[in-house]
């Protein structure tokens, strides 16, 4: 199990209460553990702004009549220097379909492969959400 | 199939080159595609800000170690608001797991699950990614 | 001068080590005055999100030689539901000027302001930036 | 004056109906400036990720009692690579400020001269604004 230690923060007062109401809110039973998240939130952020090895869940809405559609898509997920972990299929509706792809590289090949997927035609909105990074926090 | 309608737009020639090169550059093979892209972006988070029904992606990195943390996370879905479609669960190393889940609801509904979950304690990242939208275009 | 408290904060030695690198990087000397600018950020979100009075600051990047763009702009902070409270002009090149709006309001009137103003012909690009808030923290 | 081109657009007609009417609300007149706008905007994204020299706009909301903070905050725009174009003080109430910087230089200069203001003990939040680029467009 990991390390824990403990230090002091001081704030202000008022700052303190409208935190602690905000994540009362969200629910969180926990100030540290509302703290650790924003940390961690932070790290993730910097960690995909420098380019370093991250997790990255990118998200296609498509129409799935479109011809060769899903053969490109699949085939573009081969060729990547990223590489695809797992990826997760959803009929949305008769023509609609939505596929989560899990992915894990570099930060920019991540968003290169992120790039040529919602660039294919018959995808109608694609994104690329910065899921974790592989830090060792 | 839908009907496709065209219309002229006009543009300063460099503005029109640079876009170009841009979507060249992402791997579009056609400017109106590129230009639909841009359209439902904008229309996803107008609906999005507007609280209409949308599909979104909630992707949680956490600790699977953390004391009954899978039953609470399963439990908060089975009471939330919005409808989970499906879930992806991914063992990212030996303490830490992806789980991505697909949900449909109103706008806010969604953002209560993601806020809930994410603040369960073991879940060290959490995201909300607007993954689509069901206006019919 | 406000009230000050001081509270202890729980959280594994490695995350810990993480944030104090990236702190270190971004300038600041002290741990605290970190945790709390993540704090009243987290705070500023949930401010705009919930359509509180707030402090907006509006950009236009826009070319000066559009006829009666002057005037329209001028006009349209007037109509305002939102108050201007000061503008700063600069001169970028020979056709194009970057005004910044500095706006008080609900956050749904600086919305709309900014909306307003972006949509006039000869903005070339506009933005919105959250700038504060009127909680007393 | 800049040369105009005029191309054609396909776009399904739902899509076109959404997005026409998506416009009107936001105030344009004119659907080809409306997607003018949308691919100034791309354009704007790319210029900031590739780090070219841009316009931003630094906001910060700071307590102006805290001592010698107005000094630090000259002398970090005098020091920095990125230059500093002008600057908007509003005096917000009796102890809190809101200075609008702008800057000109390249994406990762004026990222850093945001980064150290906003790390300085008494201001409550910074921002960084992507204001503009100077591509020939």
């Amino acid at each position: 199990m990991p390390t824990i230690v403990r230090f002091g923060v001081s704030m202000e007062a008022e700052l303190l209460r409208a935190f602690d109401a905000l994540i009362e809110k969200k629910g969180y039973t926990n100030r540290s553990e509302a703290l650790r998240d924003l940390v961690r939130e932070a790290l993730n952020a910097q960690a995909w702004a420098e380019g370093e090895e991250v997790l990255g869940v990118i998200t296609l809405f498509y129409d799935h009549r479109k011809r060769e559609l899903l053969s490109r898509l699949t085939e573009a997920q081969h060729h990547a220097h990223a590489s695809v972990l797992a990826t997760l299929h959803i009929h949305v509706d008769e023509e609609r379909c939505l596929e989560v792809i899990a992915v894990r590289g570099r930060a920019q090949e991540v968003q290169e492969l992120a790039d040529r997927l919602c660039a294919e035609p018959g995808v109608l909105l694609g994104r690329l959400c910065p899921a974790g990074t592989f830090g060792r926090f």
